[in-house]
């Protein structure tokens, strides 16, 4: 049994987070795992979607507390274990964001703490019915100041800072509503909706969503003038693939494209 | 027949977009059109309020295909032509919220790619029902990279990753509800209710609303303490406008205010 | 009569702006109260919570028209008393933010101007069904610059942009919807809901909450890599605490935790 399991499918890498016993608990292995897989999808150009999701009853419960506390054996009471760990962790987080395929995270049962966080770090999110999200970390001392960041960046300041300090779970719809998901299905037709929503991206001209995963988040971080001259020269490189001439001359055609790297 | 119409009509001015057959694309000569209307608009001081609408079927469907594909004739393949177009568009759409009048989109039909790009951009935007947004490039495999600029500036990012990298639409009401436009109207009181909105606003003192138009967007990309400290000089200089004297001076003694240069 | 009274219970300190003839307006002689207050609060251990409420008819009007008007009378007719008075207003709203403990605005009534501002800059808000929210100095000819600069840090843009330059209120429902407010309550419940959320975070490891709340805003002025480095220190410093320690082991033994300085 390996702790995550990768099955790829018509372009589409199906990731399970596979440690059902420890709710999908991030465990040095479990990050370990998922950064091994973003290093691998980087160069991977076989692979043009990927599905994050978690076998057994949950998504993601968060940080493996059981072995942060062994940490705490350490001659500095843990301290350096704890910092490479969130550093790790962050590397996977930014890393799915920084891989050429879109991400879309497969979400029931949980989703709290840095489980929320894997959520809110996905490019998109497809959640069952009666999944509940939090980041809860607040109800045993320990703030989730570092899925703050991801959640902040998808959800309103004020609803972010009450479910910090209340650590109150909420539930898909609220998530919906609030920008941290963007769509619910009935429970047994989560993985079919996900699917059809992977199936829809990858079969788009894949050259164009990379390029366009990488400009998303680059213009994010830049002043809107700067973002603009960023995006204007991607918008340059992305017409002059022989794909995408492909693509224009087939609309004005009314035909169908053939695309040579679909 | 001209490709960008004016009417002015007390202190508000229309553009109406008036290329129905290319469905108002944004072509070489509709966007020098809008240029020359900014330009124009940027020391206008008789005009309060702009409304930007569009002739036929559809608001906007995006960049003019036909004279891109053209474009490829050059010697580079059109590189040359696609950097310089970009950057007369990112000027038009950057341009809108430089100039010191409101301006608010009255939307219908469909608004596509940088048609899409277009609603961002405006300061407001109402919406007949039926009409769809998309910023669906990814369709034919050109990646909406600059419309994604005003887009993920007005809606949350899983919501815009989604239309970007499935190229669906959304409807006025799903529009609505992520911040893309303001409000929604039947399509036979389209017209009524953006001049309403429009009318609203150019009620209100020309000068404190010019005023604050500009300081909307420059505390935008401040830090918040660099954002208050620039308002708090705006707020300073606003008061010290003879008719602002005159509007607080009239509120206190529960009366209209007499402005001079209303 | 104290223009601002202060009842503490439980580590919970409910400040009352108490001027009602005045609608609690931003009087020189408030903000002093209220800097005084948050000078307080910044080395108070013992409170864990802030509630910000207004007494009489309404949360807050704004600014002191009838005060700023005076301030004509100076030689510079005004322009010194103003600067310094923006500045003054500015550290309050920012106060709010800096001090330790999270601070939710009870809002009944209306919250207009400054006084909306006074509510985005709370950390979190309950309001009154029935209460209405407006950034309307525009209709008197005084854009509302500086509550913008809160107001679009909490709502979207066209949103924010179309209650600034109409200067139309928006009621408790909207302001929910926007991201304005968190929670709304009946009109005779709204003590009793405020101060149930209040409880709920004074329930919480003090501590572990304060590191949240700076936590929070800092990384919110930060790119996302630079978010996370930051953040990853505060995990670690956040995890060194003796209570933090018994919290994760109470948790994982199943028993509540047995926090020395909760």
């Amino acid at each position: 049994m390996t702790i995550l399991e990768r099955h790829d499918s018509n372009g589409i890498a199906t990731l399970h987070l596979n440690a059902p016993e420890q709710l999908n608990a991030l465990s040095d292995a479990m990050l370990a795992a998922l950064q091994a897989e973003i290093d691998s999808l980087r160069d991977d150009r076989e692979t043009r979607v990927v599905i994050l999701a978690g076998r057994g009853k949950a998504f993601c419960a968060g940080h493996d507390l059981r072995e942060m506390t062994a940490g705490r054996q350490a001659e500095d009471g843990g301290q350096t274990y704890f910092a490479d760990l969130f550093a790790r962790c962050t590397e996977v987080m930014l890393g799915l964001q920084q891989i050429p395929q879109p991400v879309i995270a497969q979400v029931h049962g949980i989703a709290t703490a840095a489980g929320c966080q894997l959520v809110a770090s996905c490019d998109m999110a497809v959640a069952a019915e009666g999944t509940r999200f939090g980041v809860n970390g607040v109800n045993i001392g320990l703030f989730c100041s570092t899925p703050m960041v991801a959640l902040t960046r998808n959800i309103s300041r004020k609803h972010a800072f009450e479910m910090l300090t209340t650590g109150e779970f909420i539930n898909a719809a609220r998530a919906e509503e609030l920008g941290l998901i963007n769509r619910i299905a009935a429970a047994q037709d989560l993985e079919q909706t996900t699917t059809t929503l992977a199936q829809t991206v990858a079969g788009k001209l894949d050259a164009a969503v990379k390029i366009g995963k990488r400009a998303f988040y680059d213009q994010l971080q830049l002043p809107t003038a700067d973002a603009y001259a960023h995006t204007g020269a991607v918008m340059v490189e992305n017409l002059l693939l022989r794909d995408t001439v492909e693509g224009i001359d087939a609309f004005l055609e009314k035909r169908d494209p053939d695309w040579k790297n679909r």
